[in-house]
């Protein structure tokens, strides 16, 4: 607290990342990272982008990678809105289009940026609580709104929606805008990018972070109706003009391209983490049914900080979440075949 | 205009930054940027980065980077902000330290980015007029404020002030935040990082843009005691958590540590600058007295609009601002010798 501060800034709480470690030598399922590097073609076109020409500031709207981005979804540029990573595309989304009189929606148990937001926008919130089977409801969702948001397939439990509920819900929510956070959904989930031409009100917001191996690059984006991209256009030029960097740009254009290599990386992720669930289950994990490049699993008999804390000492970083609800899972980060199977072998042991 | 909008959204008067034109073979003298590429070592260490550890979410707090710049100002690394280019930093400020009851003041003329950030975040303010010479006058200032911010040198007259001018306000505006915002310091400029251990309310802020020549690389950042520094985290970490990429990161260190690079660069554009101060002079202009990278001219007897229109015509990139009090000058960015050769070449066939 100092008296130089804006009164908003004592109230904020803080998001806080999982933890990315200074040393080597550990398995790193604890941020949901792709354990495959960025596409040789994403390699390539960085070190061609690294040259004298950083001198001069990059396009302030990043009309290469928009055009990237509309070109895989057959949309119109026009419907793309790009940023330093979704985290920052979301920013601007509380900012532009949830803050209303009524409260916006999100669920009891999600990404836990969305309440820091809230925050720092002063929206106010209600929380919508997962069924018994942490799953979420849509359903539950149809009552006046100031906004709706909520992740595809949701974090941490790594649950999928169905397109049909998701279709469901916006026909039956017209007046306000619906988010839906598509973070994870290359990994098996029903994107709903394929309704933006038909609801005017849904936004649809991915990540490079994940599926295209690109956390370290920072680039995510939106897409929706017009009138919703220009709302965030508005915003982010009242706040950075250049928030994608000459490097970040070529890097993503190229990763959006290179579907080859998408679809197998994707694919391993896949094949593993279905190993990994049998294995897990075998070992006397409840493991929720997942769409993500993670795992949400609880152990019967076992508490999870402890279980974690094992893991740890055998150099095997997993996130566990304080939240009281959901304190006895481990949301395990899907690694290599080799990281996994490690994995399983200690868990093997711990657990006697 | 939408009802899915924020209230905010349509009342917003985005900032509009200089033209990015995507042909090549221009003169390009409107944005400021460095004739220079980066230092070869930035290169290096931008390639070195470049590798499979894409995949991994960058150090949120951008440790190497703090400490590099603390190390570079001989201070703290809780001393340091570091951000997605210095117009990140100043939308951080603008939230964390500048919004208070009273309003906060500002030149007249200066930084067109100022009040698009109040429009932004609701910050009430006052502008304070430059001199009749153009001049910042400091004793302006010393008035009931939320905060005061200016460039030193500013932009886009590119005057600067002596570090006395700058203590003097210091010493009698003890109760708001004061941020002077050095983008342009390194061209001849005396900074007031000095005075950041005796002075709590003061708030330094300096980009990699210019004399980094890191204008696509998109680095800012902002010294002050750590108090100040802790206000602008909580705001950041409820806004992104990774604005700066790995690559960023790498290449921000190598060029903050490439102290010859830097002082042969900058020591070149200062000499070019004056040269073309002479040479404009020499033709009819009124030049003010430069600390910056650019110089800000007017013809005793030509329209600036026209002027920039006729340089255009000959490949050549200006800046023309259409504020009502500079409206006849010219903003030019120094170029290389040649540029700047051409520049003058160009100048003295319209001129006749």
């Amino acid at each position: 607290m100092s008296r130089y501060w804006s009164s908003i800034v004592s109230k904020l709480e803080p998001y806080v990342p999982g933890e990315q470690p200074k040393v080597s030598n550990l398995i790193k399922l604890n941020t949901n990272e792709n354990p495959y590097g960025p596409a040789p073609s994403v390699l390539a076109a960085l070190l061609e982008e690294t040259t004298d020409t950083l001198r001069l500031y990059p396009d302030p709207n990043s009309d290469v990678l928009k055009c990237a981005i509309a070109d895989n979804f057959k949309i119109k540029t026009e419907q793309v809105f790009v940023g330093n990573g979704s985290d920052e595309v979301l920013a601007h989304v509380f900012q532009a289009l949830l803050k209303h009189e009524l409260p916006i929606l999100f669920p009891d148990i999600t990404y836990s940026f969305y309440p820091v937001y809230c925050g720092l926008y002063q929206v106010e919130y209600a929380t919508v609580p997962l069924t018994d089977s942490y799953a979420i409801n849509l359903q539950d969702y149809v009552q006046a709104n100031g906004g709706i948001i909520f992740p595809n397939p949701n974090a941490p439990t790594g649950c999928g929606l169905p397109l049909t509920a998701i279709t469901g819900l916006l026909q039956n929510n017209t007046e306000s805008v619906v988010v839906v956070d598509e973070a994870y959904i290359d990994f098996g989930g029903e994107s709903a990018v394929s309704l933006i031409n038909q609801f005017p009100n849904l936004l649809v917001i991915q990540t490079l972070s994940k599926s295209r191996s690109l956390a370290g690059l920072r680039v995510g984006f939106a897409v929706g109706d017009a009138k919703l991209i220009e709302a965030l256009e508005r915003v982010k030029n009242s706040f950075n003009s250049y928030p994608l960097d000459r490097l970040a740009i070529a890097g993503a254009v190229a990763a959006i391209q290179d579907k080859a290599y998408f679809d197998v990386t994707r694919n391993k992720i896949i094949a593993t983490r279905d190993k990994l669930a049998k294995n897990l289950t075998a070992l006397g994990f409840e493991v929720l049914p997942s769409q993500a490049n993670f795992l949400f699993v609880r152990h019967s008999e076992r508490d999870a900080a402890k279980l974690s804390q094992a893991l740890r000492q055998e150099s095997i970083i997993v996130r566990h979440l304080a939240h009281q609800r959901i304190n006895q899972f481990l949301r395990i980060t899907i690694g290599t075949e080799n990281e996994c199977e490690r994995l399983v072998e200690v868990l093997e042991q711990v657990l006697g």
